[in-house]
């Protein structure tokens, strides 16, 4: 049965409810000792005053969200891109955070040309994994469900991301979450590759509802749905992944309509019983 | 530029408006020449009727939807879901369909386990693949996307629609619809495969909308979203498809609110011009 020590709150679980300062309060008021926070999040209190917060709450930051979004139809959008990811690795950096997520992006508008994407995508982590590397910051590639394709992010599956992570070399892996790859025939395999490259930076739960009401704001919490948890805890731990379990929930209309100590009360539960 | 002569309609894509003789009609007045009907739509009119409506217009049947659905909490439900799929497959017999298509099913009720649902798919289809040999009429297993995969459909890649070919041999292919595989990064491979193998059947096609508001019925005319339609069918034509291209479309707030009529012009002028 997985531990409170082993699990760590992304805060866009509670979003509508707190904000950073006060959700890391909850947190620690709970005995959770690891978040994820957002960019907005950190940008709504200060970089500097979260981080105080995050420190003096003793608290792991088991990612930054996120990074990202390198695709664009410009010269000048890319590059915008490009700036905008440096200051989100001085972000993590100034976060002591394990690693900075990245959801790569998507189409540029107007374009349908999703090979190129993909390219550019590869291209975007490359310049970005050079200033990861001296500032010793890991990026995780967060593979996106099939869903996100066209608007969020290009990279689909395990596999394309550890192609990436091959071909790109040191101090880029992957954030593996549930609800992104449950169905992926090849997960098991993929889960393996990616611990004997020692890829594994980070994983995320949440579970897959039936009906899914919404494309986006409609993940479930860790019971409520669909996707074998345990067994996919087991691929993790049996590739050699030893971090923390991170429940990321974007649900407009339960969790984050609830109140937010309820909210972290039973992933609490649902993470020692359901995972 | 795609003819006239190579569209097929997809009756679900006026089956608010239309029904089957109604959709026959519609189409055979604006040349087309090719139909796909639903079960239910058959149902409705009933067997005989339908197949006479279909031959006195002349139509090609390129696919009846839809057999599938085997994955089953009991051993009746499995037994019920063969029953039935047997008289899909008189039916398509019945209506000279070119392929029963099949759509394979989810997780059974109450279950978590995606790779058991997936052998209950295999074996559902080796045993009606007895009957469809004899009867002569080819299986279509459609591969659908992730975001159905816990309750309509657990094959959901064109390699995995393809490994189960291989397993199954003679008399069973894939239908490719782009709506599902768009994005997979290995769909030229896989398209490749599937025509060195013999295993293409069908190619339905429609768009994906950007935003996308519901998952099941928010399908995009071709030409109003991002799949590139002639990068794909050119795939197509390299592996040897030369069959036709069937429309098919599932838009509640959209299409189905339209003049049927205006539909139909609009399927045969995008046809034309972007796919």
């Amino acid at each position: 049965m997985p531990s409170l020590n082993q699990l760590s709150i992304n805060l866009a679980t509670v979003r509508e409810q707190w904000d950073l300062r006060q959700a890391v309060e909850g947190c620690a008021h709970l005995g959770i000792r690891a978040v994820a926070p957002w960019r907005d999040q950190v940008a709504r209190i200060g970089l500097e005053e979260s981080a105080r917060i995050l420190r003096d709450n003793g608290m792991r930051v088991t990612g930054l969200c996120r990074g990202g979004m390198f695709p664009a139809a410009t010269k000048e959008g890319l590059q915008a891109a490009h700036d905008d990811n440096r200051r989100a690795l001085d972000e993590a950096v100034a976060l002591n955070a394990e690693c900075l997520v990245l959801v790569v992006g998507g189409l540029p508008a107007g374009s349908r040309d999703i090979a190129g994407a993909r390219a550019m995508v590869a291209d975007g982590i490359a310049t970005l994994l050079e200033h990861a590397r001296l500032a010793g910051m890991p990026l995780a590639i967060e593979p996106l469900h099939p869903m996100y394709a066209a608007d969020r992010a290009c990279v689909n599956t395990l596999a394309q991301a550890l192609d990436l992570c091959d071909r790109l070399g040191d101090g880029v892996g992957v954030a593996v979450d549930v609800y992104h790859v449950w169905c992926d025939p090849d997960l098991e395999a993929q889960i393996a590759r990616a611990g004997a490259g020692k890829r594994l930076l980070a994983y995320h739960i949440c579970d897959w509802l039936v009906p899914t009401r919404d494309l986006l704001l409609d993940r479930g919490m860790m019971g409520d749905g669909v996707i074998d948890l345990p067994r996919i805890r087991g691929w993790m731990e049996r590739a050699g992944y030893s971090g923390l379990h991170e429940v990321e929930i974007f649900s407009a209309e339960t969790w984050w309509k609830r109140n937010p100590e309820e909210v972290l009360q039973t992933c609490i539960a649902r993470h020692a019983r359901a995972t």
